[in-house]
Parts: structure tokens; sequence; C-alpha cells
């Protein structure tokens, strides 16, 4: 298997995060989005999208985060990421769905206004993300009032899906642009004590550190 | 099982579609849109989001037209909806996924703004709407060059989830308030010769004419 991402992208990370889970090694192919790589024209013959992750499997060729991980937990059902019951697969699903259609929209907008310095120019729209952030989050802050992970006692998809947008969330609110609006994502762990604790049982799995975002590192 | 589900929601109608294709028998509960049902506090119980589809199949309560066909594949796998191959699972979900996130975004714009009488005061998002919708059914177009069904020789969990959403998007663009749009839907048949021919592929399905939107009849 050959997995196409790139450092910082929320989505890949959800597929890193689920090969290390699933134990399945791979190679890495890491796309330089500095240089456009993604729109390369290797990369636009598996994605005509041009965006990141794209796994490669042999004759197979996906793209779309959530659908990786529902092709890796066909091809590697063990450990399952999407329940073993249907009842767990249901929650499993509605979970991973409503931080695709809730969260990820919103999160996405307010991440790319801060990485690439368009606070200013974009101003109306990070307004406009910042109150269905805040009300995910606090979905999310209630939903684990029960329970360690998002979808139960089990870390499963929800968690891979969720965790890399919540992380980068962070991030993006430490940039000096952040400053100029009110995201409420400064002491989160005093605002969202929940979430900040599972980040944490995150953070603990195995091979975790091998999924962190390279560029990061030098540049938190 | 039953279903909550309201008339004319090409979300609810993906499930309606999919219990017909696996033979599953259900009780129909109707929410009334115009008595904002959705919202009644047993529907709040149910979903707080407040959005039909929602399946409840004894004590398992699942929303998200998407995770509800993932949860019906695990109840009741055949006929299979998400192939049966790791292969043909990855390109199901990723066709799914292209939709959930490319097209059903802009497509619900479109069909709100015309069923609600916005077209006037949402002029500039509808405007905006219209050329991914355009880019989104001409890549589907593309893809059924070659194949009957959106991922390949048979029906699946794609086109389930795709063709109610491309039908309403022709109910609405026969709306007066369309006219005042270049939305490119009309002569649909001409411009999109095989959508067209997908479609009444999947209107030749047994048990499609009971998922037809009631009201429709009445009012086309």
């Amino acid at each position: 298997m050959e997995l196409f991402w790139g450092s910082g992208s929320p989505y890949a990370w959800r597929v890193q995060l689920a090969l290390e889970i699933k134990g399945i090694a791979y190679q890495s192919r890491l796309i330089e989005f500095s240089k456009d790589e993604q729109r390369s024209p290797e990369m636009l013959a598996l994605n005509p999208r041009g965006q990141v992750p794209v796994l490669r499997d042999g004759e197979v060729v996906v793209s779309q985060s959530i659908a990786i991980l529902a092709y890796l937990e066909r091809r590697h059902p063990e450990p399952a990421l999407f329940g073993r019951t249907p009842g767990e697969t249901g929650a499993i699903w509605q979970a991973v769905m409503e931080a695709a259609l809730h969260l990820d929209g919103p999160a996405d907008l307010f991440l790319v206004a801060m990485y690439y310095g368009e606070a200013e120019a974009r101003q109306a729209e990070v307004r406009a993300a910042l109150p269905p952030i805040a009300a995910e989050l606090g979905r999310l802050e209630g939903t684990l009032h029960d329970r360690p992970y998002l979808a139960g006692l089990a870390l499963t998809a929800a968690d891979v899906v969720v965790y890399p947008m919540v992380r980068s969330l962070l991030r993006a609110a430490d940039k000096p642009d952040a400053a100029r609006f009110e995201h409420g994502l400064d002491g989160f762990s005093g605002r969202y004590p929940q979430l900040a604790a599972w980040m944490a049982r995150v953070e603990a799995l195995p091979g975790y550190e091998r999924t962190y975002p390279p560029h990061w590192r030098k540049n938190p």
C-alpha cells in the first residue's frame, strides 16, 4: 500500500491514524503542498480533484479520507474501527457523518484562513464559521461526559475522523492572526475538559507519534 | 423498524430506496415539514439536530442518511449496496463521499431557495452554487460513459445517494423562480444523456414508485 499525504492535512492524518491502529505497513508518499504537488499530472491521474489523501493498493486507488477508512476496514477488518454489531456501526457512522457534514466545513475554513494569511480577506466567512465550530465542539464535549471515546468505550473511526480536525483547530487558534477573532479555542482544556482528556487518550495510542505532522515539529 | 421521513427530502429518499432494494419491511412515520414536526419534542429526542431521516430499530436510533445506509448494510447485508470486495467497497464509498461533500451542499442550497421562495433573497448564494452543481453533474455524466451505474455494473449505495438529489434538482429547476438563473438543468437529457438513462434505470427498480415523494404527485 502507498499513501499519498500532505503534512498537516487533517484528512490525511485520519488515514495515517487508521493505518497505525490496524498495524498496516505502507509506503509513505509525502506530497508538498508548497509545491502544489497534489495537482501534479501523476497525482491528478490518481485523483482528478487534486486532493490528498489518496491510497493506492495494487490496482485499487481510493480518495476521500472517510472512503479510505471504509476501504481499510474491509481490507483489514481487525481491529475493527466501525464496530462489531449493527448498533455500534450505526452510532459510529452517525458520528463520522456528523463530523464530515457539520464540523469539517467550518473548521476547514478557519484552518485555511489562519494557515494561509487569509484572516483579513475572509473575515466575514471566518466569523460565520465560528458559531458552528463552537456548537459542534459543545456537542462533542457533551458526548464524552459518559464515555471515553466518541462512539463508546473503544476507539473507533469516529475518533480517527474528529481528532485531527480538533487538533488542527487548536494549532490554527495559536496563529497570530487568530487573535482578531473571538474563536473560543483559547483555554481549551478549561472550556472543554472532556475533549482535552479524550485528545490525551488519542495521543497515547501506540503509533500516534509517527502520524504527527512533521512540519509542525519545526513550526508548531 | 420505523423510518421518520419527510416527503421530498432527498436525504430521506435515500433510505427509502435502500429499504425497498433490501426488501426490509418498515413502519412509515411521515413528518410534516410544513408543521415543523421534525423539531417536535419527540423528534428532537431522537435527533437533536431536528432533521430527518431518522431510523429506529428497537433500541437503536440512527440519523444521517449515509450512516443509516451503512447501518442497514450491516443489519441486512443482502443485496449488498456497499460491494462484495474491498475494491468495490472503496469505489462505492468514494462516490458516496464525493456526493456528500461536493454535490449535496450546493444542490441543497439550490433546492431550498427554489422550494421556499428564497430565490431573490439568496440570489448571490444560488449563483455561486450553480458552477459546482454543473461540475459534479459533468463528472457523474463522465463516469457513466463506461458503466450503467455510478460505481460499476450493479446498483449500489452510490446510486441510492446521488439519485434523489439529482431528481430533486430537476424538480427545483422547473419552479418559476428558477427561470431567473442560468442553471443549465433545462434540456437535461440532451445535456446529460448518460445521467438521464441512468435515472430511468433507477426509476425502473421494483419498489421505486413506493418511494416517490407523495406530495410531488399533486404538485410536481
